[in-house]
């Protein structure tokens, strides 16, 4: 018996959108029937390029074809709360690129209304739905390396001084944190299940008064602690590193998350490769269409309660170095 | 021409000196006569084992050995303060291991009698004088990696749960900051080239009430960091990464100091293998007798200056926990 079809549109026709398209073609019962953006040559460009029906120019038209069951929101994270609002407004649901949204207030403000309307909201933390990402969890929750005390990853990467990129521009919410940090913060909060209990942070705030570079201390409960790191000027080595009282494990590059080792201090080491054609955008969609079939409101491996925590974790780090953004005041 | 020969002496007949003795075979010039402790079969054993042609059961015998130009102090840190101070007194200069002193009141006294007196000392941070070590400096003041902006650095092991241990012991100076830490935190000082403006700290204290394991994160000026764990409960990977903003050097094992990696952003690649048949003790040592034959009382590799501060840092940290030793009462 084949999978119930889902029809997606797509909100933003950018190079994020471009991956999860490739992606979606190797999610089950996916079906792409629109594309939309405000500027309808891009989104019909987007369109033709990868064989989508519909191209609109706005979002209202994107909101208003009553065939869309579900749209994935890539546009850039300062109008996320609006792109939200309107999508879940006409009762689709949505899967919201991170971060989340500039703020913890519009994380909340969205998810309010998506729990009054009773329409599936999602974080597209894609990360966490890989299967290596899937695998370290099921090695912790089967106490392979006792109990965690310790974390460490890390995305930097070197854009160049580029003062016009949107990743340096703080009336587009730029700065290392939201862009890049958010994967090592998400990645603690999937480790340590749930929020620090004490946030200790540094920043390099450049020239256009964003983030450059940040270094972030998260103390949770015992003295267990997670060392974050991130750059949006710095190319580092952007692995993770799970330390517990029996062993560790290692995820390279692990927000790709492609492979993870397992040593254990007594007993076998493991590992797991994937080999996946996908880029890995496909598991994050097919989480959302099989909620969608089975009435979740909500993903249980990234839970709403959790992506407005994370929001919140980001808004006290951005307030320990005094950086807000045109969105906070 | 041959080097002016160095008589030394050893003062604690245990492990370290062990590993510092079968090195010293390989420092020019030096000459080993004397072994000294409190147990004089514990000496004598020693004595015998690395063929040392005296043994002395006390520190005043050793202290009264006229031949002895140089002392190594290879005992438990926290009776460092009285050696050293024995040792100056008589005029013997000192390498001493770390930590240094139980805290920076008591490296303080010592620096200052050592000036007082004129003699010779210097911590036993032998990491900093290991070839890839210097390379990696060399590398950093040519401009390789562009402008340090960040280091990571661990130093963690696990000697299981092990109360008795002294590592565990806060009468003993236990403890993961003063034992493991000192080597990442010495490097962030070799790195940065002086003190943090601000220390961010975590810690696990354990039953015994010292700390199992730790984390900290160092801010320097312009939002440049270091993120630095340690552990005697947690087997870590004990890489040091140098971020900067033309690429970054890797340096496993760090503190043992055997290769080092520069990975530019531009330009070759390259890297320095020590395939030393010594541990690497005895770099060290030779700083020590070059520094005698010449007349300085201190080197400039680990000046102490340097040590101190290094000493306030860790009591900053300790400090931060409540954590305190017999020592700082």
């Amino acid at each position: 018996m084949s999978v119930q079809t889902m029809k997606w549109g797509i909100l933003g026709p950018g190079w994020i959108s471009s991956k999860f398209v490739k992606d979606l073609a190797f999610a089950e019962g996916a079906e792409l029937v629109a594309v939309g953006g405000r500027n309808l040559e891009k989104a019909e460009r987007f369109a033709k390029e990868y064989n989508i029906p519909r191209a609109y120019g706005s979002i209202e038209e994107l909101t208003q074809d009553s065939e869309i069951d579900i749209v994935y929101v890539g546009t850039l994270h300062p109008i996320h709360k609006d792109n939200v609002l309107a999508l879940l407004r006409a009762g689709k649901a949505v899967i919201c690129e991170k971060p989340f949204t500039m703020n913890a207030a519009e994380a909340r403000e969205i998810i309010t209304l998506a729990r009054e309307k009773r329409v599936f909201l999602m974080e597209a933390m894609w990360t966490r739905f890989l299967p290596p990402i899937l695998k370290v969890m099921e090695w912790i929750a089967d106490g392979k390396i006792g109990e965690v005390r310790m974390l460490k990853a890390d995305f930097g990467f070197d854009i160049g001084w580029a003062p016009e990129s949107r990743l340096l521009d703080p009336a587009l919410g730029g700065g290392a944190l939201l862009d890049a940090g958010i994967y090592p913060v998400s990645f603690a909060s999937l480790i340590f299940g749930g929020a620090p209990s004490k946030i200790m942070s540094s920043a390099r705030l450049g020239e256009t008064g964003v983030d450059e570079q940040f270094s972030l201390l998260f103390e949770y409960e015992g003295g267990r602690t997670a060392s974050l790191n991130g750059a949006v000027q710095l190319e580092m080595v952007n692995d993770a590193y799970i330390y517990g009282t029996k062993g560790h494990i290692h995820v390279p590059n692990f927000l790709f998350g492609k492979s993870a080792y397992l040593h254990p201090k007594q007993g076998a080491a493991e590992s797991i490769e994937d080999d996946r054609e996908a880029e890995g955008y496909s598991f994050e969609a097919e989480e959302a269409m099989n909620a969608l079939r089975e009435g979740r409101l909500e993903s249980s491996i990234i839970p709403l309660d959790e992506t407005l925590a994370i929001m919140e974790t980001l808004d006290t780090i951005r307030k320990q170095w005094g950086l807000r953004y045109p969105a906070d005041e």
